[in-house]
């Protein structure tokens, strides 16, 4: 079987394993080494924000409820569209922290600054505001759970509406590399026109964890918050060891343009066989209109995913990671190919 | 100004209040006095259930989230109409209490049993249940927030789900009485079907209070969970005098009835001024579509509430209650017929 | 029966309840009406605070809970006396909240600035602050559990500990009254010295009902966190009346200082018997030290609590209030005297 | 610098960091994997609980909080020694999934039956349980966080309270291979006396992880708890792959017992120099009574970590683990013997 299911079915790029069995030093612990001092000064200098305040996580859902909670007051809630991952895919880990989100219809996973806006406004004109959860936060993911990218002109709408309403905007980047890679808005960007960001490790080359920045400080607090969410690993080290790696000569943004490359093949695959796709998809996350036949015969030597029906067709997504090479990609060309129709 | 702006614009009703201040010996905290005991068995019998477990708490948000959250574990969810009071006019209380609100897009602040089922059987179905809230309550409110009523059919049909799926049945009798006066569904049929129901106090009647029931008891951790939730009262003989005299000779229907019969005469003069109302509402909500011109005008000599716009027109809200009498709605009527259109 | 039980055992003062039944108009809801707006000027002015924000909330254990959960972030705690309302008999409501209570042993209910700054100190230099609890606020009782009374010179001492760390001073006033007319600190003291502070209705006259005072204000967010707790009470017009009728006329003032006579005369009697008192209270709470057949002897005309164990005798307290009248004191007073030895 | 601050200031033990390593292929993801059921196999097999639930969460306050969370109602404590980890070093974890922390005067670490009886028997005989927490689990840390031991009739004792109560045993084994080594109850009396134990692998050779272990099942929920605290680890084979290799040939058992030995040489050189220890520790943490300069000269070598002051002196622990050599041991205990008197 070749592996199409998801972007973490396997361990850490080769760099990054190395660098993390090579660390064998004695370390303090809870992120107070030099691996993740380096690993911090990387992603600063990366992002253009010499001030950032880094912080490594163990995973998504982990930095993401962590960042809401550190962040709003108990009566506060966070946008998101309703295909966000806080929203469907982390068992109410946001709301068991106390918050409510406040999910606006997703377009293709994205959600509009002038969404954002109406919502506000809507809650502001309401004149019974205390009986209704304040919109204090705006949570997107870039890319977004259906792969597509937010440019850099979206960001700064966000960014604009944000000021305008006193919104902290947090994006979750746990698979930000890819977004990254596929879209016009650079790491310097998102640092500046966000309040929080991640970079996620577990879909893009990492082991495990997620780098979570505060481009512009603030977060003193921030250490508290990780242990109180079990958040704060006692041998930080392997993480700093893993993100060093990521961010030392490019690899990071190397093998996530390298995955969304494959991820084009597959696209161009099923193009050339007459097969549309759910939409055009610039990452590595690529979802396919089948029949049922179409899913079964690519199921009996790929591991696919189904993800959501399509009228008579079903949407199945092909996700690609750096460790998707060239004979996977040629064998399911070919086999794409080869499908019935 | 004449009030039709809600169901709790004043004091209690006249019995209600007397039995109030009768009440001046010495009494036990904490509703384990003879007067509560009283409201408990008048209560007990109007619902046939000899068995249930009866309380008395401050208010409707109260009541919903200390029940909530005493019956579910964490990872649970509780299912409601969009509509729903929980998820748009308690300020994210059940979230706060850790729990998600899945919500359902109500038809006139309604959901159905063929809803339900779906969004249960998409849980199960979906291979990766424990990334996801489950659903395990369904919470109605009886009237809805629209006044709108559940049939005892319809009422039949969501226990049959629960049953199936062993989902807990709350509703939200924040304004019962109007509910039982209007629809088909009586207390004993509620207290059948129901695994939790709540019979309002504070909009039909009371100065404040609103009583839970436990139809078929099991109820031995509640006190524990109502002191937590700050919902114990001190003197609760307060609410027990209360519940007391509206449970005594029939008052809480015969008041509740009386605003229904009060809220029909101004649908009626709605009609016979050619206004259409948002839809036809058997209980002491009415929601008249008017012109911005018409409301201002009404809104001279009455205080009504901006429900929702509906177009060029605007929704307005007219609510009656124990208080509203003939001399009220005469004048509404007289005003109504004048209206400019 | 006499009833020394507790301080909440009867209904509210004549003056209250009279205010309570004249409320017969229609008010707006949510504590947004002219009553509780002219309770909150009595209230200012008591305090000599003409910018304090004042809010009327149902209960004591509401009130507490709702203020601290709505001043921490997640990760700071409040330190109390062990002995504190807080950390004994509300049910883990603010841990429910989410926040630990920092206990320190208190000496007749009360704790001292040096215990703070102990406290605070032990956190600051422990090197791993982020794994344990931030103390950022400091709960106290006046009077304390004991009946025990926080001099104005302790409560100064206080403040500078909170200044000197930037804690939250919060003082928890359910029998507010009963300490003011009892110590030296005033109302103006408090609203000097104390960040937020509370004024108990419940336990002084009251039906039921608690003031909270911001008295440097700040306290915009308030009514949302209040909603979120179920601490806004529709017909908020009850408290108003209830409040205004006791700040009028110094009547909260007049009824607790009765009740400390009343109080003194019982303390006297047992004194006069020869029965010791656990400690020397000033307030309307008096701790006799009996055997168990002098408990049982009194138990059979009055009724008092049991508290703690001291050695082989029961401390047993009588309590006092608003509707503690002569011929109560008289009856015990004398059964006293003839109490076996 | 040698290191004896903390067993887990050093990467994995070449065993576990090689079966990492080796995790090449393609895995399903959360713990759904073989590597997962092998460890799953071993460690049932080692407790002599075939029907054993087993699952591997990233930390220590991870692992306490879910468990802890997952197993209580909200008006429910847990009872566990003052100096218990949950209660001092987890930044209130506990308390901020709403639970409150009945925490019992220690000694050495350890609470007995008798002290769980009587916390118990007090909560029932108050009379307003309503009122408090009711305690309904109990947490010791084997060993504790004093290193010392829960011999195998204290923990039957201890059995047969949450027998008598109905209270959940929880066992926090973060160190639980050093108890192992050292006391005489065995994984199969654990598994046949305990609810719950957590089998500790970052402060005992692993990379990072915990096993949690639900001996008599029941566990069906445990992975909804998982997803909705962030404990459910995308790459969960790193786990299995970890554990699998501490659960094969006993390299669990070897190494603990190695740093326990190690440990005892440091004891006996403390006593050979005639400095005392704390107490008598039996794992691999020994706390000895410095005096400053002697703090300071061994500090010029060696990281070790002041834990309390003991009177004049410093109570300073030294730590070993799988990593602690004979060549480390060596120095120290040259330099023990050459210490300042």
């Amino acid at each position: 079987m070749i592996h199409f299911g998801n972007d973490y079915h396997r361990t850490g790029h080769p760099a990054v394993l190395s660098a993390l069995v090579k660390a064998q030093d004695s370390y303090p612990g809870y992120g107070e080494d030099p691996l993740c001092e380096k690993a911090r000064a990387e992603i600063r200098n990366a992002c253009a924000a010499p001030e950032a305040g880094v912080h490594f996580l163990m995973g998504g859902t982990q930095v993401n409820t962590t960042a809401i909670a550190a962040t709003l007051r108990p009566w506060q809630g966070v946008i998101s569209a309703d295909s966000g991952h806080i929203n469907t895919h982390e068992t109410g880990s946001v709301e068991h922290s106390g918050h409510k989100i406040l999910a606006l219809p997703g377009h293709l996973g994205k959600i509009t600054a002038a969404q954002v806006t109406q919502c506000v406004e809507e809650y502001r004109s309401s004149g019974t505001m205390e009986h209704a959860v304040e919109p204090a936060m705006v949570y997107i993911s870039q890319p977004s759970e259906y792969g597509t990218v937010y440019s850099l002109a979206e960001l700064r709408e966000l960014r604009e509406v944000c000021d305008r309403f006193s919104l902290t905007l947090l994006v979750d980047g746990a698979r930000l590399g890819y977004g990254l890679a596929a879209g016009d808005a650079t790491l310097p960007d998102l640092a500046r026109l966000c309040d929080i960001f991640t970079i996620g490790g577990t879909k893009c080359g990492a082991l495990f964890g997620e780098a979570i920045v505060f481009p512009h400080g603030g977060d003193a607090y921030f250490r508290n918050a990780m242990k109180q969410n079990s958040a704060l690993l006692a041998k930080g080290w392997l993480l700093g060891a893993q993100f060093s790696a990521l961010f030392h000569d490019n690899l990071y943004e190397e093998i996530t343009a390298h995955a969304n490359e494959q991820a084009q093949r597959i696209a161009h695959a099923f193009a050339a066989a007459g097969i549309d796709m759910l939409f055009d998809s610039p990452t590595n996350q690529q979802f396919a209109l089948l029949t049922q036949e179409q899913e079964d015969e690519l199921s009996q030597n790929y591991v696919c995913q189904f993800f959501e029906p399509h009228g008579d067709l079903r949407a199945v997504r092909f996700c690609t990671s750096w460790s998707t090479n060239d004979e996977d990609i040629d064998a399911l060309v070919g086999d794409i190919a080869n499908l019935a129709r």
